[in-house]
């Protein structure tokens, strides 16, 4: 067990020019023109209703009073309602769907234990699982399991002291999901070794179809639920877990904001949940078009492929292992032309030096834009060996 | 020790005709007409520049990215100076001083550890600290140590497994603070036996003199930072702690928001600092008389009296026991009135049957109210018996 005190922060890398982490997202917060393609951020929604419900909220001036503890219950009721998770569950708002995680984490695990999470996947789980037990991190980057943690990897993994299974579906950075038949089969497993099942669903909303674990496994599933993508929040930090009563329950006794999740961004939250029928089908519809202008690009060039094709998320991850361009050097290329993405060294311990992760929940015309620069960059980079 | 996983949240009684405190918090911040004497929180501040630089950050859109993780570098800069605390310390942002408190009781104790704190006192801070290590609770309800936590006291109680110190400062709940003298002596304990303290400033901008820890011990402090009391920002979860270079950077590696902190509170709390110079004297004067027309009240009352007066916070405690009547009963006689207040219990686990704690950063008017109330409970609720 690596301690919980002493687990590092991956060592990602840091783009070309700046000294730490913090600089360089300040310059990428700061800059105006820099697209948005390295943190799965959506950038499609205009002035609208949640922009305004924040603006009223801050203009009565009530943020000078808490909120209560486990959020508003207009917004725990529209979260559950959103996912038909009402009866026989419970919800907690908190600060990002980051915080839900570390709960779980918290709640589930001993020392004694281990989770299941695989590589490539959104490391700060395996950080978080890392401090309160073991973690096997399973990879997955290959066809043949359909590039996800498949219930017969899980099974092959598993032992007595397996506590939790980490589904994060669609998956980060690749987009892979889950069929109904993979979610039926987790169910089993859960409860044929009482195992608990996080399922993340922060791109949810993005997918072609989708399932719910809860639906299955209602009493050993965490739903971990994010505003930070479809509704364009990010910035907000404001997310939700829902789970059983008792397991809801369980977490209120180790919350560490017992003075509960910032009133503005929940009001901002309340307003697009109601909304949401209103855009969805346009920012679905935007992320499928710009998914397809990255594919076309891709294939016209020699050794890079995008292992999962569509993605069900709003990212996918370009494979450019074979021509012999390092990914660092290709999000160096594009930075400096104004374009923000991720390295592979961000979602993948094993895979991080193979490809580069782009988001595309972004106006279409900066799609374009990355699309040039991407095959410019292809070019340019293998002249320049 | 008691099992970081199961500590659980202080039992808090709750007022009457409501089932859980998430209930009854959703019914004070929802109804306008509440007079917030509960929380400690600010509602002296008027529209300003805090609520026009937060209004102008929504109306930008750029909540829809990611915040740099450590908090935007121009918040960081404008927290250190305010404090005079620049060469030779660091400082994160967090979703609140709570957060703080969190990573601190995380980042500095072992299991094997034991932390000294005060009673009455900020019961999170001993819930964090018990999750890691042993809490020494010590009863400082009486005159002879001035209802604080003294360099005495702490010296009786340390041992060579104490590591933490925790100095609120003024005191949640009794408004008692340190002075220079006490200061020094407590680097003196922490050079003497390794020890590391905690120095919760949250309420520092209301007292009539504040020394700060961190100047006197520079490499064993850590200065925890609210812009939830004095900048009445406390629905924004918003707050920072200060260390020195080392601290913060192993901070670093425990974090759980990595994510960063609302954009829109760290653009109100820029404001706010920036604009401090402009209220502060005018906040300061208004809640030391309005403290003074509390006083007057509760002299008139046989068996009530203030422990701490005058207060260096926002808030006092009457202390009530010798009238017979009890906190709960008068919280609730006072709820009714639509003032909301807090029973002792929610700060102390030996003396909050004695006390009631109020805070009076509130308009002038409505501290007149709640004292003609709180005449008129003690009257009433005596003849009733």
């Amino acid at each position: 067990m690596i301690s919980r005190k002493k687990y590092a922060r991956e060592v990602k890398s840091i783009p070309k020019g700046f000294d730490n982490p913090n600089e360089f997202f300040t310059y990428v917060y700061n800059d105006q023109d820099i697209i948005w393609m390295g943190q799965n951020t959506n950038h499609l929604h205009s002035k609208d209703g949640i922009m305004e419900a924040m603006v009223s909220s801050i203009k009565k001036g009530d943020y000078a009073k808490y909120p209560p503890p486990d959020g508003f219950p207009e917004l725990q009721d529209l979260v559950q309602e959103d996912l038909g998770l009402t009866h026989g569950f419970d919800c907690l708002i908190t600060a990002g769907a980051t915080e839900s995680l570390y709960h779980t984490a918290n709640n589930i695990l001993e020392p004694e234990n281990n989770t299941l999470t695989c590589d490539p996947g959104y490391l700060i789980i395996d950080n978080f699982c890392s401090r309160f037990g073991e973690v096997r991190s399973i990879p997955i980057y290959n066809p043949e399991c359909g590039y996800k943690l498949t219930p017969q990897l899980a099974r092959e993994n598993l032992d007595e002291n397996t506590k939790l299974i980490c589904l994060i579906d669609p998956l980060n950075p690749l987009g892979s999901s889950y069929t109904k038949q993979e979610i039926k089969e987790f169910k089993e497993i859960s409860e044929e070794h009482d195992i608990y099942l996080l399922h993340d669903i922060t791109y949810r909303d993005f997918a072609r179809d989708h399932h719910l674990m809860a639906k299955y496994a209602p009493d050993r599933t965490i739903t971990i639920y994010s505003f930070s993508k479809i509704y364009g929040m990010a910035g907000l930090r404001i997310g939700a877990m829902i789970a059983s009563p008792e397991l809801i329950s369980s977490v209120r006794t180790i919350l560490i904001n017992d003075l509960g999740t910032n009133v503005v961004s929940q009001k901002g939250a309340i307003a697009a949940v109601n909304s949401k029928y209103e855009w969805l089908d346009r920012i679905k519809d935007t992320t499928r078009s710009n998914q397809e202008i990255i594919k076309k690009a891709v294939d016209q060039v020699d050794g890079a492929f995008i292992p999962v094709y569509p993605s069900d998320a709003n990212m996918l991850a370009i494979d450019i292992y074979d021509t012999g361009i390092k990914p660092s050097e290709l999000a160096d290329y594009l930075l400096e032309r104004g374009i923000f993405t991720r390295e592979g060294t961000y979602t993948s311990k094993l895979y991080g030096h193979r490809y580069l992760r782009v988001s595309f929940s972004i106006p279409t015309e900066h799609v374009k834009y990355f699309a040039e620069c991407f095959l410019e960059a292809m070019d340019q980079l293998k002249v320049e060996k």
